[in-house]
């Protein structure tokens, strides 16, 4: 999105000093509702695209939904059902039908962020995604060679598409274990970025996602190793740091947890494993 | 949180190429869970520590509370009250208790983040937050030189105490229209560094913060903005780029929005008239 913006630049750095106006692009966010059966479940603040595949994936992270033959049908609210096709939020809610037999239970609906009063914590979480019969990933005996992780942020770079122009989007990129480049996805919020990558692969009918490396542009939290562990991802490296829970989570699953992917250098944090010899 | 890694270097880059364990630093992530009125309000994967700050902030950004005298107490569970002293979520979870007269709305609560159906969008949203009588600055008559702004980002990165070692956390930062340090909070998530940061405000009395800058480690979105509006901050500088929809917001609330504030440089989105000539 094209914005006028004062551009100041103090003297001292070989450019010459003051401010003058220029055009800058920013990267869009809106929100994105998604309604299951008819009920609000949640609402996120995205990049307009691809937000099929986004409300698809957040179903995959959530422990909701494992495979299309769980969804009857996912589209874009027209507000011709609700009779509101002149509401501006047309457009930015996503309309998902479960198939029969699969629903948004109390304990599934974002059981492990907003469940009630007592029943909150780490301890737990990381217990009841991996009570999950799929999530764990230790049978998956796909080798990772370094090398060809640390090409992997280079490639990941040249394949996004806004950020060089915004400076202010996360990236998420799936690859195989020879490293081609399968999908990626960008976005204001680098949950929604693997959200975007996991619900393609759902649409696709490519889940699990035995075999693939998620790389991610930030930092890896708990939730991104939730959302590559429910995707079946054997792999998951940042650029960046993790956190302990995160660290936490991947040991217990399965996952090969790969940080600060830079250079020539990364550091594995769990599922070590997986890598072929340096 | 310290962890054992195996640090694998290529080679190619003058270090010595191989793996070899050694000791990392994660940051801490757990969740929090704030209850208000004895009601689960939300949780937040957070890093353990000013954790009342982080449920106070919250509650200030949801348009919830705006002065300590809306809180009658606020307090970490300890397991007594509900019997659940050995639980452990025992001291993740904030209890708050609002003042006679204060309530948690629908409309308030979370209003323009969670809302059901029809009534998501951007433009709702920004309205919303606009037409809470004390969410608009154009009265802050406070101007800020550039030089001093080029300053902060450095002076942040002296007052990190984690990130250093953990290379995972983001900040944000209170400053005086002078560049004093007023305050400082580190999170994994840069949400909860800035409700750390205004919720530290509230506690103290110091809210609304007229004649502030509030400067994050990361980039600037929607919420940010919504966050220092809330809290009266005149001025939202961010390392990196912010978001269209933020941009909007500030634009209509009256904030001085500064992105990509790196070296000598920055783009001044809104609210130019309040920076000095550089």
């Amino acid at each position: 999105m094209r914005r006028r913006v004062l551009r100041v630049t103090l003297p001292g750095d070989g450019q010459p000093a003051g401010s003058a106006p220029r055009a800058d692009f920013l990267a869009g966010e809106e929100p994105l509702g998604i309604r299951v059966d008819g009920t609000a479940l949640t609402m996120t603040m995205r990049t307009p695209g691809d937000d099929l595949e986004l409300a698809a994936g957040f179903l995959v992270s959530e422990a909701i939904v494992r495979s299309t033959a769980d969804i009857t049908e996912i589209k874009i609210c027209d507000g011709m059902a609700c009779g509101h096709a002149d509401h501006a939020e047309v457009g930015n809610i996503a309309d998902v039908t479960l198939a029969p037999g699969i629903t948004v239970t109390p304990g599934a609906r974002r059981s492990f962020l907003t469940t009630s009063a007592c029943g909150i914590c780490g301890k737990t979480s990381i217990e009841d995604i991996c009570a999950l019969p799929h999530a764990l990933l230790t049978a998956d005996a796909t080798r990772f060679a370094p090398e060809m992780l640390a090409g992997l942020p280079g490639r990941l770079r040249d394949a996004q598409r806004v950020f060089s122009r915004t400076g202010g989007l996360h990236a998420a990129g799936l690859f195989g274990a020879d490293g081609e480049l399968i999908a990626v996805r960008e976005d204001v919020g680098r949950h929604n970025a693997v959200d975007k990558v996991v619900g393609w692969a759902l649409l696709a009918g490519r889940l699990p996602l035995a075999g693939c490396v998620l790389l991610v542009s930030g930092r890896a939290s708990f939730e991104l190793v939730q959302k590559a562990v429910l995707a079946g991802i054997p792999l998951l490296a940042a650029v960046s740091a993790p956190s302990s829970l995160a660290a936490d989570l991947a040991e217990q699953a399965g996952l090969t947890l790969v940080g600060f992917l830079r250079g020539p250098s990364m550091n594995v944090y769990t599922g070590a494993h997986r890598l072929t010899a340096a």
